[in-house]
C-alpha cells in the first residue's frame, strides 16, 4: 500500500464538528484508530500486543527468532489528538512507520533484529489533562494511582474509561520488560514550528525537548448577581484571572520562554452571574529547568497577589524535565541520511518520556506554516513521503546491519 | 396549605450538582415545575391556560363571571433559574401568589375581578442567552424569528426545545389580548441587594429598573501549539480578552455602573493549545440609558483596539431600556401597606417588560446577604411569609374593592 493510501485511510476518523480532529483517548475515535492499527499490522503479518498501559505494539520479527523480542528497533507515535487538533500530530509517525516497513519489504530487506510499530496511549492529555500517560505509566514517571484517578470534563475517571473500553485498570503500571525489549525508539513527528521551512529542508533530527509542565490555577470568589452586586462588594475571580493572563505573557517575554492559558472552566458560566470560581490551566515551557521554575514561580506570585479578595490555589498537574536526546542514535541517523538540521522542540513527546530508560531519537517533517494543535496544521504530502523514506533508510540501517 | 409547605414542595426540583439550582427553560426541571404549578392551581379550583409563548396562567374568577377575563389582578414571577441559581429568584413570587390566594380564601374574601397567578417562561435566559423571552414575545419586544432561532450550548434551538416539550413553535408571537386581560401586574421578588437589610425592613416596593443589556464579544485569533509557537508569532485571543475584562471594570467604576464578563466559551479549550477563538458575554447596566450606551461603547473600543492581531466582533444580544414603574399602582400599594422603602433595581424582570403595555408594580422581600444568582442566595422564611401576607393585602385591596 502506498504512503498516500495509508494516510488517507484514517482522514475521516474522529473529525471535530468545530474543525480538525477530536480523537480523545479511549473515545470511539481512538478505538476506531486502534482497530485500524491492528488491521494494518494483520495485513503485514505483524503480531499485535497491547501492553498493560494500553500502548499497542505491532511486531515484525526476524525469521526464526525464538522467544520474546529483545533489542528491537521501535518506531511509532500516538493516535490521539487535542480538541480541534490537526491530522499530522501523532498519526504521521504511525503511518510513516507502516510505510517504512512496506518500503523495506519492497526492497527485499528482512529484519535481523525485531522491529515494532508502537502507538502510545493518551499522548496529548486532551481528555484527562496529563500528557503521555501511556508512556509515563510504562516508565514509572506517573503512578497508577495518580493516572487512574484523572478525570475528564464529564467526571469520568481514566479507570472507568479503561473499563468501558474493555480494559482492566488493575493491570496498569511500570513495564518491566521495556528496557530489554526496546533497543532504540525513533519517533517521526510533524514539526511544530517553522524552522525547516526557513532553511528549506524536508526533514530534521531532534536535539532536545524543553522542560515543560501544566499547572491548574483555581480562582475562588463569590457567585452573585451581575446586575445588583455593587462593584465594591464583588469578589469576581474573572478579574484576578485576567491580571494573571497579562502577567504570564510579560513573564514569558522576560524569560524568553512561553506561557499560555488555553483552557478554562468558569462556574457557573452564566451571562448574568459573577462567577464563583474559575479554573485555568497554565502551560509553561522554557529552555532550561531553572528558567521554567523561576518563571512559573513568578506567575504564581502574580496570581496570588493580584486580588486579596480572591483565594488562589495552584496544583501541579505535570512537570516534564528537559530531555537531551543522546548523541549515539542521532549520529547514526546522520551517517545514514547525511547532514540534517538539528532542532530542539518545545513540545513534549513519548520519545522524551522513554529517553529516561532507552536510547531515543526523533525525526521532524517540515511544517510550512508552523501551525500545530489546530485544524490548520499542515504538511506537504511530498514531504511526508520523504519522511517515511528517511525512516525506512534509518530502519534498514538498524535492522539489516 | 401553609406558605412553608408550599415553599418546601419544590425545593428538591432541579438541583444543580455543582450547588444551587439549574432550572433551565424547557428542561426536565422546568417541566416538573410547570406540572407542580398546574397541580397547585387544580388544588385551588383555578383554571390553567398556557398562552402561545409558554407562559402559564392560573385563573381565579369571580363567581358568575361570563366570558374571557378582563382587567385582572395578575401576580406571579418565573420558575426557571440561572445555572447554579438560588431557590428564591422567581419561585418566591409564584409560591407567594398561591399563598396570598390561600390567605384571601381563609379570610373569606372572594374576587370581584379576575385574579391570575402567572409563571413567565424563560425569564433568566440561562439556556438560550436572552432574558424574559416569554414576556418579550407576548409584548412584541422580541420577534418570533429571533426567539425561535436562539440556541443553547448544545446547539438546540428554542424552536426545537419547544417541539421536544410538545409545544408548537409556530404559535409564538405577540399576545393581542394581553392589554385587555391584565388590569395590573404585581410581581413579588426576592431583593437582589442589601438595601432592605441596611434599613431593617422586610418588604419594599420598586421604583425603577436600570437599563441593561448583554453583548457577545467574539475574539478571533489563530489556534496553535502552546509550546512551539513563538510569542511574536502568536495571535492569542485570551490576551485581548484579559485586557477587555480589566478595561470593563475600569469603565464601570468611572461610570458608577456595573459591567461583568461571567460567561465564556473558549475554542478548542485545550491546555496545550493557544485558543483560536473566545466568546465572552458582557452584562452591563447603568442608572440611565445614555450612561449605559457610553460605557458599552467605550468597552467595545477597548476590546477592538487592545490587540491589532485579534479580530473582534460584537453582537447585541439584548438591550432593555430603563423602566420607571408607574406612580399609580405604587401609591395604591403604599396606601394598603403603609410607608415602605422605595428601591430601584439593577436586575431585569418580566414586570419591566410588561410595563410597556400594562400597569405594573413590584414588591421586594429582604435578602440579608444581598447575594443572588448563586447557591448562597437567601431570605428568612419569616420575611417570605410577611411578603406573601403583604401580597395578600394588596390583592385583597384590588380584587374586593
Amino acid at each position: 500500500m502506498t504512503f498516500d493510501r495509508l494516510w488517507e485511510s484514517i482522514l475521516d476518523v474522529g473529525r471535530d464538528p468545530a474543525g480538525g480532529y477530536r480523537r480523545f483517548a479511549w473515545s470511539t475515535a481512538d478505538l476506531t484508530l486502534r482497530e485500524w492499527f491492528t488491521d494494518e499490522a494483520d495485513r503485514r503479518g505483524m503480531t499485535v500486543e497491547e501492553d498493560r498501559n494500553g500502548n499497542v505494539w505491532a511486531w515484525w520479527m526476524p525469521r526464526g527468532w525464538v522467544g520474546d523480542p529483545r533489542g528491537a528497533f521501535v518506531t511509532g507515535s500516538h493516535l490521539d489528538s487535542v480538541p480541534g487538533g490537526g491530522a499530522f500530530d501523532g498519526p504521521l509517525g504511525i503511518v510513516s512507520a507502516f510505510a517504512a516497513i512496506d518500503l523495506l519489504v519492497a526492497r527485499g530487506v528482512g529484519p535481523r533484529i525485531p522491529v515494532a510499530v508502537v502507538a502510545f496511549s493518551d499522548e496529548e492529555g486532551g481528555r484527562f489533562g496529563v500528557a503521555c500517560v501511556g508512556s509515563q505509566l510504562s516508565t514509572g514517571a506517573v503512578t497508577p494511582e495518580r493516572a487512574l484517578n484523572l478525570r475528564d470534563a464529564d467526571g469520568t475517571s481514566l479507570a472507568d474509561a479503561l473499563r468501558k473500553a474493555g480494559r482492566d485498570p488493575e493491570h496498569v503500571g511500570v513495564d518491566p520488560g521495556l528496557v530489554d525489549r526496546v533497543g532504540v525508539y525513533v519517533e517521526l513527528h510533524v514539526e511544530q514550528g517553522r524552522a525547516l521551512d526557513l532553511v528549506d529542508k524536508p526533514v530534521a533530527v531532534a536535539s532536545a525537548i524543553w522542560p515543560h509542565g501544566r499547572w491548574r490555577f483555581r480562582f475562588c470568589g463569590e457567585g452573585n448577581h451581575a446586575g445588583t452586586t455593587r462593584l465594591v462588594d464583588r469578589r469576581d475571580p474573572m478579574l484576578a484571572f485576567a491580571s494573571t493572563v497579562r502577567a504570564a505573557r510579560d513573564r514569558a517575554t522576560l524569560h524568553q520562554a512561553v506561557a499560555t492559558f488555553g483552557k478554562l472552566t468558569v462556574t457557573p458560566n452564566g451571562a448574568n452571574a459573577i462567577p464563583s470560581q474559575l479554573d485555568a490551566w497554565l502551560d509553561a515551557r522554557a529552555a532550561d529547568e531553572d528558567t521554567l521554575a523561576a518563571m512559573v514561580e513568578a506567575i504564581m506570585r502574580d496570581a496570588t497577589t493580584s486580588d486579596d479578595r480572591i483565594a488562589v490555589t495552584i496544583d501541579i498537574e505535570s512537570v516534564s524535565p528537559a530531555v537531551v536526546f543522546p548523541d549515539g542514535p542521532r549520529a547514526r541517523i546522520m551517517r545514514t541520511l547525511g547532514e540534517l538540521p538539528v532542532l530542539p522542540t518545545q513540545a513534549g513527546h513519548d520519545a522524551g518520556v522513554l529517553s529516561e530508560k532507552v536510547p531515543t531519537a526523533m525525526l521532524f517533517v517540515r511544517n510550512p506554516t508552523g501551525v500545530s494543535h489546530s485544524p490548520d496544521e499542515y504538511a506537504e504530502i511530498a514531504d511526508c513521503r520523504r519522511g517515511a523514506e528517511a525512516l525506512a533508510d534509518v530502519m534498514a540501517d538498524w535492522v539489516s546491519g
